[in-house]
């Protein structure tokens, strides 16, 4: 299609110019007060969420054949551009609708976190999509991410570091929305293919994000910090555990599978996100780890056999595995404990699950319809 | 061996299962409060060495051809099985011998480190034991290793962080007891060729471990850590520097051998890893590192030629030369140490003196005993 | 070239050694105290920049072909060298000169930043010399650096953190100064070849170095710290999203090139690095970033064709674009700064301009002189 690559050539570089131009401009109008001098985040924190963005997810996808070399590069080209978008979005609310203002740190390692959203869908409609759709899609799909977080903010007063672990639901059902508007490619051809070598990448990207998940998970709790990190990091075991174990049961030659353990490891992480800060007992976080990789893996057998070739859905990096229905996992999970938590306050119990429920089925609601737009 | 491989295929995801199960039921029962609410490790400390477990040491053992490219893979399966084990045996202690409790970020740290004993020994017998024995290995290393550190604590009153340390002489020594076991595979099998690219891999790691080794020695020193980490840095530069001249005298072409310096690089720092918090000029850790870096080129050289035929003894990733030799040199050099400066108090010289010898011969006798028997 | 080789053999470990030794020596000598017991630079900061100068740096220049597998180590080698020396030259500074003593932690931090202007020269030599050629061009560098720095302190009174600054400047100019005295290789020679498995190293070197920048900028600033880190991260931001522009752009192919990339993408934190501690508002450093890599692609595009052929350069990994020219920018930016900040008080706002244009050209000078000296 040399017509269409000339298209190409033409409009991604002044699609991204206007995009900087834009974001230069609105810079200066946006980003004007510093906010408190104390900041609650931590250089070394923010830092972790950086690596997760930039490093981890980028060689995390290196594992198709043909994207694999291009894939950490252009992962960062969006990501700059997504938290640029979403330091913009937050600067908007903090003018129009009072909110306090935040320190330079602190927003941006929230965009960081946001733009977990974006590079997860991203994975979804990999292989699918040009340069130019994945750009418009970034900026469309952060926007609203925000608009999401802000409605659940204000009209469900969901605290602020629950809202933000949203990013794994909105992003894998808004990745799926759009993908399902694609047509499928050929299974077999040489794009999903992948060599020995890619794998080590990928297997490097999540060792990374492996490592680093604790640290988001605890980013932006308020308190708990602490408790947070110790609970991830077992549930991220027992789902290593897991992955391992399953791996071998359901493949025939009984050998691991790459994708599989790609997909299962993180599982758990994703599972415990809204509730690692309240978890009281590690054993909870670590049997929800088991089970979100369980889920993980035995999806992956289940789904690819009955449910994607009934909705004709495409899931070339198994985002939907990895992070969606973990993230299910996680917001059931969350209700769960409230409702065991709260058990002898009856008429807040059900306010609060209320709250939880509405806010999940929101956000994946908006994740599913306007990634169809989007697509 | 497809009688075998069946075998393989059936026990070993039942028995990683049956482990962690049995995990998430102690951990029901061990893992109860969290003690103190100030942790005296940061969060990035224990963050670096856990990148050194599973990062450091995955790549750092992926030289092999064969197994390059599921090694990260199966060490951080094992590296999760074994930091589980050790947080629960520790939980075990504080329940029997109302040692007092740590917080949770305190017990994954140490959890973390005495893996790192684990991760040695697998190196020395990698290429020769299926998975099955692996994994036993490290749990039965793991338990051992926490009762001679037990025994060092209560009996001969070692602190904390010097029993710790104890971690590469018991690793390599365990290692090697084990892998005197099995027989010496063919010297030309393609399973311990190298390839430049793996090599490129396994720099990689080395680096890794290189650059966390500071963190290493400082997370569990209690006082002097800003001491322990510039002189395991001069200690490490020192060492490296000594690597790259006799790698280039030793070899006939002239050239730098890998295999010499992935072991000599870290030989410094794991000779001063006793001493390094005690250690007041930084010219005595850099004489240490440079005798270190000696002992495991020079070490390579005479070994493989007299010693190990001799013992049908084979080190395939030279892990006695990386971290047996140097640690012995370390505790060599702490008792030296203590003599000078202690000169003045003979009869207090001569009980510290007999404590850490004692320490010394108790943990390479224990991981020489038990490793014989686990093989 | 059998002699040339042969000498080369026998003289790079005994230079080496020698070297060692007298670092040994007079560590005894001039490393004697601590300084005060608080240090005004964290642990995790330190990491920070050593992980640029060896994992970043290292991967950086894996790009070319024939020194790929080598370089990481040859450049942990040189790194390594060269702190030591760093630190000597302060101790000697303290030792006569009466300044202040510092922690051991703040003395080797400062050592690992001024070795990133021999890393950056090393960039610009790479393939043209041997390695005792390197090494004796570190250890000269080194010192010439230091004294250029006391110069700038103690005549211009320009502080440490500024004066750290010049690292980039003084890296690229000594680098190519010397690279000047050497004939060029033939333009098709493989050493210049590149592979995509040695882009996706060298691409994850640049990720590397992208990240750790924030750090590297404001490790040393004295006050405004985290105004350094965000300004920092906005600049490379812009710079980024510039970078793919313009590659595309500029190239026949409408494709990305990796060579532009890795390039321009730091150039934003070059540039910023003199002033992201005073930069009020981020759109000043993303303009800045923006500015810096459009000189770095440009100028490839330029220089190249017409400049370098003239004075017979050859800038094998675009070191002077990636380096140089930024620097120059971000040192007339900062003058502008100053202008514009100081308009109301004309005797300082011209006293002060003279002060960072002395420091400017003087560094560029002595840079240039020494450089061709060495060569």
């Amino acid at each position: 299609m040399p017509s269409n690559y000339y298209t190409f050539r033409n409009s991604v570089p002044w699609l991204i110019l206007f995009l900087e131009t834009v974001f230069i401009i609105l810079f200066y109008f946006l980003f004007v007060g510093d906010g408190p001098s104390k900041s609650s985040i931590s250089y070394p924190a923010f830092q972790d969420v950086n690596h997760m963005v930039i490093f981890g997810f980028g060689f995390f996808l290196t594992f198709l054949k043909r994207y694999g070399f291009s894939s950490p590069g252009f992962n960062l080209l969006l990501v700059v551009l997504g938290v640029q978008c979403s330091v913009l979005i937050e600067g908007l609310l903090v003018l129009f609708l009072q909110v306090t203002i935040e320190d330079g740190l602190k927003r941006i390692t929230k965009a960081a976190v946001s733009m977990i959203a974006v590079v997860i869908s991203t994975g979804a409609v990999l292989g699918k999509t040009n340069p130019v759709q994945l750009i418009v899609m970034t900026v469309v799909e952060i926007i609203v991410f925000h608009m999401n977080k802000w409605i659940n903010n204000i009209f469900l007063q969901v605290p602020d570091n629950i809202s933000m672990m949203h990013v794994h639901l909105f992003g894998a059902y808004f990745g799926l929305a759009v993908s399902s508007r694609f047509s499928e490619p050929s299974p077999r051809s040489e794009k999903n293919a992948s060599t020995s070598k890619s794998d080590l990448f990928s297997m490097l990207g999540t060792l990374f994000l492996w490592m680093f998940w604790p640290s988001f998970n605890s980013v932006l709790a308020v308190n708990g910090k602490r408790r947070a990190i110790y609970n991830t990091y077992f549930a991220l075991a027992a789902s290593a555990v897991t992955a391992f174990v399953l791996s071998v049961l359901t493949t025939k030659d009984g050998k691991f599978r790459m994708t599989h353990i790609r997909s299962a490891v993180l599982a758990g992480g994703v599972a415990v996100g809204y509730a690692a800060h309240s978890i009281e007992h590690p054993w909870i976080a670590m049997i929800l780890g088991l089970l979100a990789s369980v889920i993980a893996v035995l999806g992956s057998w289940c789904l690819q056999r009955c449910l994607y070739p009934a909705l004709k859905l495409h899931d070339a990096s198994g985002v939907h595995l990895a992070f969606g229905l973990p993230a299910v996992l996680g917001a059931l999970a969350q209700v769960v404990l409230l409702v065991i938590n709260n058990w002898t306050n009856l008429p807040r119990l059900g306010y609060l699950v209320l709250i939880q429920i509405g806010a999940f089925c929101l956000t994946v609601s908006i994740a599913l319809i306007t990634g169809f737009i989007t697509g």
